[in-house]
Formats: structure tokens, C-alpha cells, sequence
């Protein structure tokens, strides 16, 4: 048995979400099988089984990259040099999206919308798509914390509704940029800081 | 051949409407045909194709109904008494949205859910879905024009940006409440409300 280092297990690893994501992409979920995978990704059945047991993890690892970059992103925000706006904030998130939309051919946006559908048939994968959306809202509420912290938001401000409003402005972002396509981070966190008076 | 009233066909056509919207939020668009509409309906096939020709115009009928919905109820505020927000507005279009919810087994939000991933595989559905949208951003753009006119906006405001972010608001509300459920009109306006100070 060869011996590999451990960056390369990772970068193997790697390969094989990207092969999922472009799958899934391209069929939905539903439609997306092991063994698809493995003719996508160009590896053996035994190299891509080595890394993930089935199907089950290999869209759990999928679903944790894509929507694990937005936390990290979040929590960058929440964290950093000041001053920190609810609307220059979801213009960092949707920056973060269309670098993540620029790679694999703008698989991960696709890949998000077949995982909302996906959610109310499956409830598997419902049960992950809750738990990013939990962790968005996360997210978005350690950066408003912040914000009340600066005084940008009254110390009684209800910051559990308010993060699942403003973690409610991605999908439509997403369904816009996807479907219509005339839409972009700066003007549209532009326009929400125009209605927000940020 | 039996001579039936305006009504009575109108009454029949949403009767089947409402048999597609119980098929689609079941089995997604792509698996509902005419047959399963048929079955659903409890009516004649003769009678069904009598109203709809086939299945693209008993989806576009379906689609045309559900968000029409929207734009009236956002017309109607352009056009009532005042004052107008966009908070409020928000929590008007939400209500009208659960009120719709209600009906036939909460079918609507689904059947949203399903167009939007389909519409990524099928062009038809496509041509559909941003038909809806830019539909509700016109509404949108009355409101804004309403509260810029009643000098709630700033002269040189960007209003079609604006009605972007503001249709986009949609999609999440419908997601987290279909996904998580926590999510109710009344609290979601007034969090809005605060992020804009309205």
C-alpha cells in the first residue's frame, strides 16, 4: 500500500466534492449516485470509497464546504477592524458568493437551489440544509452583536428576528443573479444601505 | 352538449388549478403530467383538456395565479392610504403570502420552491419564474415610487436597485419558514422595520 502524505489525501478529497458539486449541478441531488460521482471525478471506485463511505457523506462534505465559506466569512466580519454595517457586510457575503459562483463554472449557486427543493422531498438532506441556515443565522448574529456593541443598533434590538431577515436576503440574491442575471454586490448592498440609511 | 355558466367554468378551471398545485408541490414540476392532473382533479380527461390544451399552459395558468397574487397586493398599497413603508409593505406581502399558505394544504410556498429549482433545467419554466419576478419588482418599484413621491426616499434613490433587494426578501422568508418554521410576518416587518429605522 502506497504511503500519501497528508496533503494529498486532502487534495484528493477536494477533487471529489468538486466532482460531486459539478454532479449535482447538473442533475439535482436526487439524481446524483456514487457511481456518477466516480465517472466524474475519473478516479476508482476503491480511491473515491477510500475517502467517503456513500452517498450520505459525500453530500454532507459537499453541503459543509459551500455554505461553510459564508460562516467563516461572517465571522471574519464580526471580528474585524470597524466600522461594521449590516449593508457593507452583505456586500462582503455576496463578494464571497461570486468568488465561490466563479469556480467549478458557477456549480455552487445551482447547487443551492436543487438542495432548497431537494430539502422538502428528502429529509435528510432537509436536516442539513436547516443546519447551514442555522449557522448563517449564526453568523449574521455575532456580526449584528457587533454592531449593537458599536451603538449602530438600540440595546433592546431583537437580534434573533433580525438575523433571519437579513440570512433571508441570499436566496433571493442567488434566484436573481441565476434567473435574471442584472444583479451584483456593490449596487445591490448599495441599496439596501440606502434603506437602511447605513 | 350541456350549456354551463360563466361561472360555472371559472369555478371548474380553478378547480383544476387547484389540482396542479397539489400535484406540483407533491412531485415537483418535472413529474406532473396531464394524467396525474386528471386523476387529482376527479374530473374527465375530456373535461380537463377542455380547459387547458396540455401541460405548459395548465403550468403557466398555475404560476400566473400564485404570484399575481403579489403584485396585486403590492399595487394596492402603491395605490392606498398612507403612510407607506417598506417595512409595512414587507409585512403586508408576507401576510398575503400565509394567507395563500393556507390554502390547499400549504401547497403555494412548495410549489415556489420546485418552479425555482426547475427553472434551472428547463427553459420554459425559466421564461416563467423571471416573468413572476420581474412582475413582483414592478410592484416593488410602484411602492418605492409611492414612498419617494410621500418623501419617505431621497429624490435620487435608486429605486430599481432597490426593488431588487426588496423582491429578494421573498425567497428567504419561504425557504426559512417551509425549513425551519420560525418565521412570522408580524416579527420579520417589524426587524426589517428597525434595520431601517422606519
Amino acid at each position: 500500500m502506497p504511503r500519501v502524505s497528508a496533503e494529498h489525501r486532502a487534495a484528493r478529497r477536494e477533487e471529489i466534492i468538486d466532482a460531486t458539486v459539478r454532479c449535482v449541478a447538473r442533475e439535482g441531488f436526487h439524481k446524483t449516485t456514487m457511481a456518477a460521482v466516480i465517472a466524474e471525478s475519473g478516479l476508482s471506485a476503491g480511491a473515491v470509497y477510500g475517502y467517503f463511505k456513500g452517498k450520505d457523506e459525500l453530500i454532507r462534505a459537499t453541503a459543509e464546504r459551500t455554505v461553510g465559506t459564508f460562516t467563516g466569512t461572517l465571522h471574519a466580519v464580526a471580528t474585524g477592524p470597524g466600522p461594521v454595517t449590516v449593508a457593507g457586510t452583505l456586500g462582503v457575503l455576496l463578494q464571497a458568493l461570486e468568488t465561490l459562483a466563479a469556480q467549478h463554472d458557477g456549480a455552487f449557486p445551482r447547487v443551492a437551489v436543487q438542495a432548497w427543493a431537494e430539502a422538502l422531498r428528502d429529509d435528510q438532506v432537509a436536516q442539513l440544509v436547516r443546519a447551514r441556515v442555522e449557522s448563517l443565522r449564526s453568523g449574521w448574529r455575532e456580526v449584528l452583536e457587533r454592531i449593537r456593541r458599536d451603538g449602530g443598533l438600540a440595546a433592546d434590538a431583537d437580534l434573533d428576528t433580525m438575523a433571519q431577515v437579513v440570512t433571508g436576503m441570499l436566496p433571493g440574491y442567488i434566484l436573481q443573479r441565476l434567473l435574471i442575471g442584472d444583479v451584483a454586490p456593490a449596487p445591490y448592498a448599495a441599496a439596501l444601505a440606502a434603506l437602511t440609511d447605513d
